[in-house]
């Protein structure tokens, strides 16, 4: 994806996609987690839940990254995962939504592809 | 602490305890596990979960060790920490229980001595 810079307009809108985003991801994952511990059938099952937070706390560490480097790579793949739609990215310059359109397009494009 | 052999009757008696104390301690990290999942109040609390249990099972993994050379200073541990008491290890020999329970009241004594 090509680098951009983000205005303070971009920046401000990205942000709070981005920040439901995170939101949203951690909602799912506390519900996943409350299962989890409503399942609990023996001791060991403590250390599943705590493999479990791992991973996810590892993942949420590597995806949500800010900076304007890998920006709009982190906004394509949040909307790729269903996390955010581009409508909530209106306030964005026209020039990013196209790029982010075209960066989800492309995606969509690979996936449907065949091998 | 001195150094024992362990009788197969002795291992099967203190692993009988040794047991019972992890499933024990197991099911009171449960129910802390369980509060601290309740008292969630925003996303970042998760990842608070996830260092409790992660420091609980660095804990738990390196203080039930059943290794013959270490398990004398294990089972009196576990009775210090309230996780079993002497009767339960009333099938090991006598030599054995004097062991721990000489060892049992040395840390009574050193905690109840002034500084």
């Amino acid at each position: 994806m090509e680098r951009l810079t983000w205005s303070k307009a971009d920046k401000k809108c990205a942000r709070v996609a981005f920040d439901a985003a995170y939101e949203r991801e951690c909602a799912g994952i506390l519900a996943e987690l409350r299962k989890r511990v409503d399942a609990i059938r023996d001791s060991d099952d403590i250390w599943g839940i705590n493999d479990y937070l791992w991973r996810k706390r590892r993942e949420i560490g590597d995806k949500y990254d800010f900076r304007g480097s890998v920006l709009a790579d982190v906004l394509v793949r949040l909307m790729r995962e269903g996390w955010i739609t581009l409508d909530e990215l209106q306030g964005l310059s026209e020039e990013k939504r196209d790029l982010l359109s075209r960066g989800l397009g492309f995606f969509k494009n690979v996936s449907g592809s065949p091998d």
